[in-house]
């Protein structure tokens, strides 16, 4: 049984009519693993709808208890790309002996040109394959919780240090 | 460096207005890479453009013999689901060494609600994170070349014996 | 009130798994009017679902029937593209003081690259605006029912004569 | 030949995955056309790219102006809907002999589920079939340029009297 965290970011972003603005409500999590066909047991909880840039310590310890009590051993948490190489470093040495994958979505899922299903099946697999550790799943690749960065330039994720394993 | 060679399949599939058919052009995946925002270095190859119900068996050969040939360890192989785990037996024993991981789509790319993007993430992934072997990587797992068939009554991909691992 | 009537086509079809084909379940138009935030009455019948390359006489006159008999004075009717003019001029002279507009798609609204949704509008606005007669929208514009035939190596509705008014 | 004129609007929005802000960049509308298989000579302009709520009185007349000056009879505008209605009042007695229609979005066209595709096939039919005067084009119908304008709280377009023609 693999756990889906939920915690927002541009992931689940939506566009109000109403308002011009992109706002969150229901996660699209479900509907991402429906159109996927995903078969695997996946048990998904919303613990937040927040942008990451918005994420407080108190969220952020939110994030790590919840990764700590959850029963499954593997666990994808989805978060707003901003600060997740930030929360990694706050899981890494708190989850002995789980499996947890970080992943998000440069451009919402609601929009036609979103990373967000690649994403999310990169995450769910690396989730699987993988031994205990904290990883950041973007670009089609994965990196450990300590060596990880979100180059905000150019909008991609790379490793902190310039030689590459 | 991982290669993806693709054969075509469902996954590749598009709507040939003047026809009224489908048929096959040129392959998605460059496009899904780029949508992917996939950073890791990847060279795609086109083998063929085939229905994998349409697929010979001289055609399975070269997909077998493409992938001893490549220079490259880690593989994904885009194919149609149909004759998918043929190919991954056809594969099993005949590449020591390299990890082959096989995906395609029940939907076509080309359509609104394909879970061809979630499955190219998926395999990509696994091709990365697991041991020697070869694998097909569908419906958000994987299953072993030696375990695993397609359930067409319900169109998923299943282990072949009852008992899961 | 407009009314529409939907006879199928390749508005209408739709991927299936299961098989591999196009096939029709239920028509999209309900969906269309939502996306397109229609506001103005519209009633929605669905006749049948045929390809128009299979609809026979009896299904034509059918049509014909129908549009005679609907209560409303302005309709639209769905209708794949291959015989298409043929059913405008089956309606021409038998719906007088009426508005009846044909309209279709190239390519099915299921998929991503669809022209529906754009015919959708423009044949429900030309069926607002024109005067008593049967019309072909298509292409972004519209023809009288006795002169538009379709150009098949092109894929493009035109007038049969050259010159055009 | 029908002009169409671009002013940006919600129609226009693009997420800038940098900023996790909407912006504007190069107009969809020839994209759109494209997608409707649109037929007709039509010559696209832009005139300038901005959120109508930040129209200034500047920029409403140079809208004003294009619509005198344009060659073409039948011109429609591409215009954001919180000011359309101003823009179509400031229209009305100014363009003599011409039809000008104006239309734009409640979700940005780049979005999956925009009515962007609609209104452009909706606005080109309406411009085609018309007489001369001023019409907003939303929610598929129209609306005379003194009998127009937004309800904010429901997102759609309306007369202004109750009695509706």
């Amino acid at each position: 049984m693999i756990r889906i965290l939920v915690t927002g970011g541009t992931f689940d972003k939506e566009y109000q009519e109403t308002t011009g603005r992109l706002s969150f409500r229901r996660t699209h999590v479900p509907e991402m693993l429906r159109l996927g066909r995903a078969r695997l047991p996946v048990r998904v909880s919303t613990l937040m709808m927040v942008d990451s840039l918005q994420m407080s310590a108190a969220q952020r310890r939110r994030v790590v208890r919840a990764c700590r009590a959850a029963a499954e051993k593997r666990i994808v948490v989805t978060h707003g790309t901003d600060t997740m190489a930030e929360t990694a470093r706050a899981l890494g040495p708190r989850v002995p002996g789980k499996i947890v994958v970080l992943t998000g979505a440069m451009v919402p899922y609601a929009f036609g040109s979103s990373d967000g299903l690649f994403n999310l099946g990169s995450a769910l697999s690396f989730a699987q394959a993988l031994g205990p550790g904290v990883y950041v799943a973007m670009n089609g690749t994965c990196f450990p919780w300590n060596d990880v960065r979100k180059n905000r330039a150019e909008g991609v994720f790379q490793r902190r240090r310039r030689s590459k394993a």
